[in-house]
């Protein structure tokens, strides 16, 4: 619970700050996102290494992507995706009904807008951990109902 | 060890963001250890209520620095304090062997000027959660050896 809240804490001051240095900067809400999203990515690349030190190699994409939803989702978030879905073409959805970092916010429609802000690092962890495992990625997330939100990634084929 | 991984790499990047982000503003380098001191402070004063929340009563100020050097270090940087030392008269000395957030440099004397922007956000955790528990505190951090850490905290009498 500490390091959970610990991580918490800190992911909002980070938010806090890109947008507090954007105002100075006259940076727009866009490079907001994108600088967060990066930090993800480098975070997500540092942190599955260390996650899969011990694993076994990955069979394919599908075996990748589980990996993700279960290991790596329990590690950063606290528990599994809830629903994961593909169309066998590349594009995998990740459903999570109570994402942790929006799971403080209130489930209204009032704060709806300011998700994008509170899903941007998560997007780009995910696609720095699947970068690290040689799976080239977009992910984009979309909240309809707090907390529940879903990441979709579309495979880069190379 | 997930989680540590995660809080270290966050940590990482939160440096080196408020470090960029002053390149472009022209921030010194002492505004920037304030930048970090200031989230460390907030994140401190988030996690201390957390923690406390089901602890008693403190009896005295050192009663206070006992649960810092034990369940708050535990619970942040996974260890306990090694040595805690006062001359009762507000000064307490923190020396910690194998500071957490230090451990990943190299022991050599060649890193010891970056230091400090590695502590700074540490300093503030620190201030902050005796700020929630009503004693107002000017906190510094100083290393000799890599990667051993002695934090310095001065109450400030009300």
């Amino acid at each position: 619970m500490a390091d959970e809240a610990l991580f918490q804490f800190l992911h909002n001051e980070l938010i806090q700050y890109v947008y507090k240095s954007s105002e100075q900067g006259e940076m727009e809400n866009g490079r907001c996102i994108t600088r967060l999203e990066n930090m993800g990515f480098r975070v997500g690349q540092g942190l599955i290494e260390r996650f899969t030190k011990d694993t076994a190699r990955f069979k394919d994409e599908l075996d990748v992507m589980k990996f993700i939803c279960k290991d790596f989702w329990t590690s950063v978030f606290k528990k599994q995706i809830d629903n994961l879905r593909t169309n066998h073409q590349g594009i995998y959805v990740l459903q999570d009904n109570k994402f942790r970092l929006l799971a403080q916010m209130s489930g209204g429609k009032q704060y709806l807008e300011h998700a994008p802000k509170y899903l941007a690092f998560s997007c780009g962890l995910v696609r720095g951990g699947l970068s690290n495992l040689g799976v080239k990625s977009i992910v984009t997330a979309e909240v309809s109902t707090m907390p529940a939100c879903k990441f979709q990634i579309m495979i880069q084929k190379m």
